[in-house]
């Protein structure tokens, strides 16, 4: 199986992780991963644009064959539901311009693929990232940590979604 | 009193209507109105970038001076403020790379400055856009007619912005 390199981010306007993971089928590695940080109290077009920029920045420096992000259906409030939003929309747009696909996996497809149990804690699913990929202590904030999870959700899932969309099946990746 | 050119934005995932109103500080001129719609079962990535190119195509033609959006924080649901987030992030983005300012005024800042009247209705607001900008036909689709709503807000908020942040005053205006 060939190699895949995957950005996985987990959007938001304070916070937003992004996680690169390359997977050969059987293996996954950490390439890079962080976390975008926007200050408060700094004027929306601003934080916009630097998330935007830096998704950007990160797409350009590992060049990632495709991208996956959370597919939210519920927040806890639509004040959370818009600024997520916001942040989603632009960091979508810097991923499409640099002619990405895009997967999207709801929250128990990631926990599913991380742990293997779709009701996996923040804890146990920030452990199981730390141990699939090596890493010599748990990826933080969450945000990093949710990033790297839906790329390595993307690596398992990823041979069957190329089937289903080769078998002219309805796939949820993206052009 | 010098001449001001406002781009109104009402973002949204199907709908973005835009209206780009000229100010001399007493009169009101319509240059540009419409509504940036997005196919549904489209992929969210090329809706997205459909939005952003469409509003910066509108930047390019008319050249604003400044972009004003509604401020809403309340929605009917979560999915209705993702969505709408979505949109306006990107939105926001364009008229930012734009090096243009952003004004965000409240659904009753709106109609207020439109009608005199915090709680009119909405074909109440459509009547008085039609009015001030003394159009043929009310503007329509509804989110047309936002747009246009916003940047008459904006144009009348307008000296008031400015004359708060030249004395220091903490303005909603955004660079």
């Amino acid at each position: 199986m060939t190699k895949i390199r995957i950005l996985g981010i987990d959007p938001g306007l304070a916070r937003t992780g992004y996680g690169v993971v390359d997977s050969d089928g059987t293996r996954l590695r950490a390439v890079g991963y962080g976390c975008i940080e926007t200050p408060a109290h700094t004027p929306l077009p601003r934080r916009l644009q630097q998330v935007y920029d830096e998704v950007r920045e990160v797409i350009a420096r590992h060049r990632p064959d495709t991208v996956a992000v959370e597919q939210l259906f519920f927040y806890r409030n639509t004040t959370t539901a818009f600024a997520v939003g916001q942040a989603r929309g632009v960091a979508i747009l810097a991923a499409v311009q640099a002619g990405l696909d895009l997967a999207e996996y709801t929250p128990m497809q990631v926990k599913q693929a991380v742990s293997g149990y779709g009701k996996a804690d923040k804890s146990q699913v920030q452990e199981m990232v730390r141990l699939l990929l090596q890493l010599p202590a748990r990826p933080s904030p969450d945000d990093t940590a949710d990033a790297l999870a839906v790329a390595i959700a993307h690596a398992h899932a990823g041979p069957f979604r190329r089937l289903a969309e080769g078998a002219g099946g309805e796939g949820t990746v993206r052009a």
